[in-house]
């Protein structure tokens, strides 16, 4: 059988080594999670295609892997065939719409609010390309059920703790209420339906600067004036957040912002910042509140963000249910400290025990691997190979701690220099 | 919007109890695996339907969901469509498959033997029943490049030490090889080309005895003389051994079964036990030599399952590579432990943390669940509800160790009886 031996294209196989670092760090954010009183879910990787379809997902619609019906479901020889009649499942593309259905219904099992994890596979037929993949983890956390700022406050200070366990210091957490936001363009001038447009534009601020944005929105064909008035409402914090508060209708809105910023420098006891960016939108269509992320001078892009989202579960639930969640970029993350040459700690000495196939009895090399394993190793049963030299060499590269060779040696030893 | 919010049929979703369990028990058996030298590897839930289509997975391949295909690659105006004009994808019916590929794909990278742990879900369009899902784990461990019986031996012994781990006691391992049987079938004097239908027949041995077997054989027409015959070889296990002995044309099958039994004897020191079952075939028709099961009279059916089956990853590396494979059957042992009442144990004392979300400040709230972690307690911060005495019965209910009401009690108590 000659078949293509390749993972399909835009996912991944992972080798061992890489598979040790990706249970080590989910492990660490999904520990520190559980330590901070969340509670993890599983949901299924298939969805009706009825709910994909209906859900609020934006571009992210056009990116699901749909399943075929099957036996007397699939008629192909109806005519002018849909796509959506030989299908009746899709892919997830993220885990906030499993967990909006899984919440409606389950609700009467769960206490409120509702404190999650979700760590799981998530699919997207997006266009294969560097750090863009078809089948990728996403590592959230989300409360559902609480409307005050304490689960922002929570939020951030939990995600937070995750990242800095990992070895993750020195970050930004950049928050905005998108609700400022859009009162800034409308009080500037803009008509209300360009919004989303002003919006995408002000987003690349960190990018191309207050010149970089006036002219994107000047060949936009916005009128200058009021171009010019939304470039001038650019200044510092403390001014940005009063003038905030002049805009907004709902004087709670910067209110809150600034108790979730104030509350989580004091918890944040000068790890890492925290800072208004007026300019922050983040991409998903469904928030509708306070957005947040965090980023660092020391790679590019941001390695977490989140928001509120009050409307998406009420939409299943039938009553509003305010939600905000906060998301760990996983595969970043792994990108991340796989470039910095980051190694999970061995929480045992790796031992290679070496046999003789033909010699030894492998009863008595198996027991004395559990004699071993007691003492707190980690061993592999290895036969010997003909050059044991270079066997060692490779063993030792390979990461092994320690060797020991069976009938010859009474205990693990470190490598030697040859 | 009015939609269903059941997950899809056959598939389900866990709630946090459920999930603690399950991810224990995953820890455990990743664990106990490591602790062994085996490596775990991860490989994509989607394979191409070219690779899934020509696997040797007998029945499975029915039961395969397929991915439609996207953008123009999907023409619904051709005539005389057919499914597969319209895939290209298919999701994995099981871990073996994938394995094999990733071995063809990776083999210049993997030390040999390469022995390796896969825990990850798969899927097949079942139709849903109890005990039986469309999504589900499976947790396997392979040996490849070894085509001793040392690899049988080290499987048996460590998946037992897996089960033992997680509570599981005074079970049996029954093994077999594929090659007596067949052996046993054509000496009685069944055709060569019946031999699988007298399989399924005599796989029935353990629930129907020997008088069901023969009734079953005679009516699919077998001659009564050979059906006699094949009732007769049915004695101990030391005279079926002798027996087979004899009747093998290859004297190491026998040989080696013999050893594989002695050797995993002598290391489970009588906390299980090894017995040799004639009639144990196994289901999948890609093994070509020593079978195994571990099952218990405590519940029904097999709990752990494996073989040989040194050709199929050849058929993908283009040489003969010799692998074995044990999977403990991770949904049944959930069942199972599920039934029992099975709490995992708690690492850290779960503490409820409750606030008075208008009185308390939130930052002192926070700190002072931060300094219980550091003390090695899990704390969840919750707002204390209206009526807080049945909110503590409620939170004891759900499994917390401890309480403490942050400004009245300055350490966690256990729940008092009221």
């Amino acid at each position: 059988m000659s078949v293509n031996v390749n993972p399909v294209r835009g996912t991944r196989e992972f080798l061992y080594q890489e598979m040790l670092l990706r249970d080590y760090v989910q492990g660490v954010i999904l520990d520190t999670y559980r330590e901070c009183g969340f509670n993890r879910i599983g949901t299924p990787a298939l969805e009706s295609i009825e709910l994909l379809d209906k859900s609020d997902g934006g571009e992210n619609l056009n990116l699901i892997f749909k399943i075929l019906k099957r036996g007397q479901k699939l008629d192909l020889t109806a005519e002018n065939l849909r796509e959506n009649d030989l299908v009746d499942m899709g892919l997830r593309y993220d885990l906030t719409l499993p967990l909006s259905r899984y919440f409606a219904n389950n609700r009467s099992k769960l206490r409120e609010p509702f404190k999650v994890i979700q760590i799981d596979k998530v699919y997207r037929a997006e266009r294969p390309q560097k750090g863009r993949f078809r089948e990728f983890y996403q590592c959230d956390i989300d409360i559902l059920g609480d409307g005050s700022c304490d689960a922002e406050t929570e939020l951030i200070f939990v995600t937070a703790k995750a990242l800095r366990r990992l070895g993750f210091e020195g970050f930004t957490v950049r928050v905005n209420d998108r609700r400022i936001l859009t009162d800034m363009i409308v009080a500037a001038g803009f008509p209300a339906d360009s919004v989303p447009s002003v919006c995408i534009t002000f987003d690349k601020l960190d990018k191309v600067g207050v010149d970089g944005v006036r002219q994107e929105l000047l060949d936009k064909g916005f009128a200058s004036g009021v171009v010019e008035r939304f470039c001038a409402m650019t200044c510092t914090e403390g001014e940005m957040l009063d003038r905030a508060a002049e805009l907004c209708a709902d004087k709670s809105v910067v209110e809150n912002l600034k108790t979730v910023m104030e509350r989580s420098r004091a918890l944040a006891q000068g790890a890492y910042r925290i800072v208004y960016d007026k300019s922050l939108v983040r991409g998903m269509g469904y928030y509708t509140g306070m957005v947040f992320e965090i980023a660092s001078d020391k790679f590019k892009g941001s390695i977490a963000g989140g928001g509120r989202y009050d409307k998406m579960v009420g939409r299943l639930c039938g009553d509003d249910v305010p939600a905000v969640g906060f998301s760990i970029g996983f595969e970043r993350i792994l990108e991340i400290l796989t470039e910095a040459g980051y190694r999970p700690p061995h929480v045992r000495a790796r031992t290679a025990l070496l046999y003789d196939r033909e010699q030894d009895d492998f009863v008595a090399v198996m027991e004395c691997a559990e004699r071993l394993r007691v003492q707190g190793n980690e061993v592999a049963v290895i036969a010997r190979g003909k050059k044991m030299g270079k066997q060692l060499d490779a063993l030792k590269a390979e990461g092994f701690d320690n060797r020991m060779i069976f009938g010859r040696e009474d205990a693990p030893a470190p490598f030697v220099e040859r």
